[in-house]
């Protein structure tokens, strides 16, 4: 149980986090900071946060537990922020999408205090952020993964553990490099893609004309390009490097595509779609698994 | 009112099409052929047809009216079949997802009675096809285009579109050419870009492990991986020249995009997704649409 959460950032990951704790029963108050005012204004009176605090600095002292939860180019601040403020104990996470550039931003600057950062990427969201989606229900039943470093303390990563497994999470741990490897290849490369193709779309005279006439194919392969821009602008530059790579494996197998329609090579193509459409067939999300069975 | 449906091809499409035909009060019997015995004794069990054909020839005969829902490759020999027992005033319709090869091969093929044959798209589906998953609500709400040409009798256009329309359905008409381009957009680009995504991604060692933490916006993007390959094979290969104009715009666009991430052009960078992500939002599904509101 704990006293009190810092909450900073107060958009739907941070409220949702906040609900989600305060229903758990492992904390008293919790006390919000938001650059935005209003967003502040808001997250009191729909009761995510009980106090505004006026910094982010304020939002730590008396907190033992401190949830960051800000677009990933806001880290690094944050951390200056509030690094004098930790006292030891303290419990600090993150929910970014990408995890080494956190890492790097928290060697750099929290020093003593590394070892009570526990670096976290819980696998939810929603199309609609802001505080007024926050969802007690958002982490049910979802991924987390944690991506401790050698200084993290232990006894930290276990809070953090049994925080998320409260909230009904299955808390998977690896490195941050695996983390950031695999979400390029199955999340951020994806946007890339669909933000491309709906520009390529939309440059095109008949492009209106085009989208008149989309229908369920599109809407779904083309939803995660409709995402909040400067939150992905941030991941795409945060984990460019692996983003690149998966970029770079997707155009040889477009290529290969490519070269069996220019060559007409029936069977070939037949044969690269069947290994396509078994493999998605065949996948299932591990989150939906876990809604029918939770942990 | 049509004395006897004549359908070819006993498939979701197919099978779809005689129920809401049935339903609409429009045919009094449903007379069916498929290359596949199994599936024509399914046809006759679930009371999708009234009587099994031992041929297309024979599907055909009595009918005045005839869907061919077969894949779009074996158009060309389906029409071969037929084409001598296609009586004056029949109606002739196909189900394909491309158009300009449809309609050489009515061309070729047709000859005294191409002007019988009206070509259409219902933009309609399922992930599952299969005259065991054939649902007369299928097109309900949906649009279907026509491209007739200029050998198509206006009274058989006539007689199409009351047809769909009686089926809830909304009818446009446009060039094949018009709408080999748009559907090359929107809908045959995303399944070749998901087909290659998949694959880049099952040709990993580590693709398995990237796949067990895929969340819903790999879920949504990658969907359309799982269609049925042959169907896409063929449709790929048909429209293949529109396809790699779209793809060449797309990997333009993909390109940009990269260029933006190596030289971190951040404000660039978000205003390319700005673009992507305004019209992405700003889309709505004309047959969601239609659904509230029928025509």
């Amino acid at each position: 149980m704990f006293q009190q959460l810092g909450l900073i950032g107060c958009g739907l990951m941070g409220g949702s986090f906040a609900l989600a704790l305060k229903k758990a029963g492992l904390v008293r108050s919790v006390v919000g900071y938001s650059k935005s005012s209003t967003t502040l204004e808001k997250a009191c009176q729909l009761g995510v946060i009980d106090r505004a605090a006026q910094s982010a600095q304020q939002a730590v002292s008396g907190s033992d537990i401190v949830l960051i939860a800000v677009p990933v180019s806001a880290t690094h601040s944050t951390f200056a922020a509030i690094k004098d403020n930790l006292k030891p104990g303290i419990l600090v996470m993150d929910v970014g999408s990408t995890k080494r550039d956190v890492i790097n931003a928290a060697k750099q600057v929290l020093q003593a205090s590394l070892p009570c950062f526990v670096p976290a990427h819980p696998i939810a969201g929603k199309e609609t952020g802001g505080i007024e989606h926050a969802d007690a229900q958002l982490y049910q039943g979802k991924q987390v993964i944690l991506t401790p470093i050698e200084q993290t303390d232990p006894v930290s990563v276990q809070q953090a553990t049994q925080v998320w497994t409260a909230m009904g999470c299955n808390v998977l741990k690896m490195s941050a490099e695996s983390h950031d490897a695999a979400f390029a290849a199955v999340s951020h490369l994806p946007h890339l893609l669909a933000f491309a193709y709906i520009h390529a779309i939309a440059s095109q005279p008949a492009g209106n004309e085009f989208l008149a006439l989309a229908g369920s194919g599109f809407r779904d392969f083309s939803r995660i390009a409709a995402s909040e821009p400067t939150v992905w602008r941030d991941i795409l530059l945060a984990n460019r490097d692996e983003i690149l790579k998966q970029s770079a494996a997707f155009r040889a197998c477009l290529d290969h595509f490519e070269a069996l329609l220019q060559n007409g090579s029936s069977q070939e193509l037949a044969q690269a779609i069947t290994t396509a459409s078994t493999v998605r067939s065949h996948w299932t999300m591990h989150r939906q698994a876990k809604k029918t069975s939770p942990p």
